[in-house]
């Protein structure tokens, strides 16, 4: 293992990341809320332990490769989401405990969502306007780490959009590629950002408000400035906009990019994932429309308003409130719960398992049906026009039990701390997908979430984050044998 | 598809069954308990039915071929469940609604043991005889469907000791075959249940509760002619005498019958499969009692003798409680019930998704991990030294996420009906699994289940005892096509 190229990576992203505290002291000025030092300190200190990590490193020559490649990945969210925590736990208000800052920061980075404050409408505006930050920039992370990254390491669903067997690319230089691939990846996602801004404003919003949402919605993030969320508009054009912008942001980003670059829209069109994923929303829009219409939970065209927009806002993982759905019969949240495995495409800021590996896995299990029936013909498991190798397919199905082995592990030990069984499930699944709203004793936050669970839903974001291979590959002794 | 082969064999079978209701009448005269009248009206009733069945068919020459074996199978049980019934339902004591008697028969007969009796210990003698006989039959149903019939069509975990591609058989005339080994088994089936009778009643049971117990044990039934179950005898000795049966009936059947061709134990300790479920099971023993202890629900030697004691009851989906659970802190019963979606060995009479799957997702999941760091590497998944074809691997992983699936769909429909997280999840866990107790309002019995719940958790224990597949061909459009 090269530490030092890891160390001067962590050292550079620290460095960076620092100026992330510039905007938001900023805000702090402009409305005057006090809240000036905590960000300032955490500027200075994350720039100096920066510079401390990063100086070692001077003038070494050594590349990353893919064994250093699956490190920076993982440390990259730990180091970041924790000093992410810095200003919130210096912030006099609100009055966080390290856990707390921890768990907000990282939920904010890794776009879950999920928040233990209470009372967001009356934060100092400063405190507001970072958290919104955090997600889009955890957003943007997310989709060059998923098409830029992981792909390299083998590891991720872009990798089933290539024909050859999986495994990290053989190139062991990989910063060249990395740079060129984010900066049009920051284009598309910077436009989408001023757009979704825009049209929030247009709507009714403040400026402020407009811009921290289309931060999070852009991100799939999920946090808002307001406790009711997005309920608190009350407006059905807001929601319009919500809707559009969240099935947008799940969208595979290659396909924004094919998009701007040949000016059509007909890739969306061609894409089988995409074409799954907005079948399976659709649907879900209609059943939960359905199901509060038919069990009088809401009446007339606000079961179809109130339906439609968490079934948007949950499936594509951003985990807004319109009404908000935990005084809902059970099993309609729980549905909702379940399409958030599902979750977007593979290469958004979505998060859940991917609809390309649950349309594989549909497609792999209705085959196995038919081999039973006719066990000497030959069925291959196609996606659009492309036969998926053997290789792939085991790759998906492997990736599938282990998610459901680690949720399964995981979610004994929320047991264990004490959690009662609707709320352990449903803040596991929402931590596992990066999804963000909770049931049960999480329905409005997370404050009565105790500690030791709160950092086992911090490890189930990571894993989520970086679809659970890059952490087990890292905890396997192979990997550090070789 | 020819109908009459199926109603020919169909017919057989009931009047096979009516004889079932000659005992409990003999139970009845002897102990003088009122309950003749049900016992001998069903008798008729169901032999004459049976004639009536079989008559069309009368010198019919068509022979069973994969296609109606596949009908039969699952006909099977929801034909002779409901003839099961009958006796319960016209019964006096206890009074039971058909919902209630039906429940009771298919929960008896597919060996799953979830009761909606309360006050066992004063029901009359030839009902809980009845009860008790219903799992018997049923395990012995369960061992010749699996090592005879499933294998024929392609389906089941047998399946995964054959070298070829799984499917159906090519031989299509099933009948012979199926007889021979039926009797073999018959014989083995019948010694295990005899001396597990002698040592209940040489450790202090009544002859009556010996022979009781001794058909649920043997049948991992989970029936019990008392409401606290094996805990009313309050008795290490039989806890574990218990435990040997469990164990034992939870090998696959073809080990026994080895074990007593040769008569070397030899091949117990050379088997993969029932090696690994050993394992797990002195595992979750051990964890069991440690978490009693630890969490000071029992304290010294009751937390390693009920913490045991469960184990082995759950995992192997028997379902007997020596102390019951329910009063356990949450993480300890969900382990245990987790544990019963592992199961026995295939081929046995136990539930689960059975030890042989798990074992080969587990290793597949470690090559999936070992394919990612060397991905020009060569991993086969050996069992024993057996390397296993890749079209079996499919095969499992599509066992896996289809029982997933059905799962998910089930609990959404369970919620629906109005029952809370905690109790879907168990009984469902325990219908398909066919384990028995449940957790949450199932915790004592399933007398406060609402009926359409009932209903689905009896589709769900047919699932579970046809594994899944055998259902899920039946109603493909593919398998009525062809
Ligand atoms: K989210
Ligand atoms: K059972």
């Amino acid at each position: 293992m090269q530490f030092r190229v890891i160390l001067r990576i962590l050292g550079i992203l620290l460095m960076l990341f620092s100026l992330a505290m510039l905007p938001s002291m900023g805000v702090s000025l402009w409305y005057n809320d006090g809240s000036v030092f905590p960000f300032g300190v955490s500027f200075i200190v994350i720039f100096v332990v920066g510079i401390l990590v990063w100086l070692p490193s001077f003038g070494s020559k050594q590349e990353m490769r893919t064994r250093e490649g699956f490190l920076v990945t993982a440390l990259f969210w730990v180091v970041l989401g924790t000093a992410g925590s810095l200003p919130l736990y210096l912030a006099a208000t609100p009055n966080l405990s390290f856990t707390d800052a921890f768990f907000e920061s990282f939920s904010g980075l890794t776009t879950t969502g999920a928040t233990v404050i209470s009372g967001l409408d009356d934060l100092p505006k400063s405190i507001l306007f970072y958290r919104q930050q955090l997600q889009w920039m955890g957003g943007m992370g997310i989709v060059v780490l998923a098409v830029a990254i992981l792909p390299m390491l083998g590891i991720g669903g872009m990798q089933l959009y290539r024909a050859e067997a999986p495994g990290p690319v053989k190139d062991n230089k990989l910063t060249p590629r990395i740079a060129e691939t984010a900066k049009a990846l920051w284009y598309i996602y910077l436009g989408f950002t001023v757009v979704c801004a825009l049209a929030y404003w247009a709507a009714g919003m403040s400026l402020f408000d407009a811009i921290g949402h289309s931060f999070s919605t852009v991100a799939i993030g999920g946090f808002s400035t307001k406790d009711a969320s997005i309920g608190y508009f009350d407006s059905p054009l807001i929601e319009s906009i919500a809707i559009v912008f969240m099935i947008l942001s799940a969208a595979n980003f290659s396909l924004h990019f094919v998009a701007f670059r040949r000016k059509s829209l007909r890739g969306y069109f061609q894409d089988p994932e995409y074409q799954f994923f907005l079948l399976v929303i659709g649907g879900l829009m209609l059943l939960m429309s359905l199901g509060l219409w038919l069990t009088s939970t809401e009446t007339g065209w606000r079961a179809l308003r109130m339906g439609s927009f968490e079934a948007v806002s949950v499936m594509t993982t951003s985990g807004f409130a319109a009404s908000g759905f935990s005084h809902w019969p059970l099993f309609l949240p729980f549905l909702l719960f379940l399409s958030s495995f599902i979750g977007g495409s593979a290469a958004s800021t979505a998060g859940g398992m991917k609809s390309i590996r649950i349309l594989l896995l549909w497609k792999q299990g209705i085959r196995e049906i038919k081999r039973l029936i006719h066990p000497n013909g030959v069925f291959p498991v196609k996606v659009g026009r492309k036969e998926m190798p053997e290789r792939v397919l085991a790759a998906v199905w492997g990736f599938f039990a282990v998610f459901m082995f680690t949720f399964t592990v995981l979610l004994t030990v929320l047991l264990a701390t004490g959690l009662d069984f609707l709320t352990a499930w449903s803040v596991l699944g929402s931590a596992m997908n990066n999804l963000g709203p909770g049931l049960g004793e999480a329905s409005a936050n997370y404050a009565n979430i105790n500690d030791p669970a709160k950092w086992i839903l911090c490890f189930a974001m990571l894993l989520g984050r970086l679809e659970i291979f890059t952490l087990i590959v890292i905890f396997s002794p192979m990997f550090w044998r070789r």
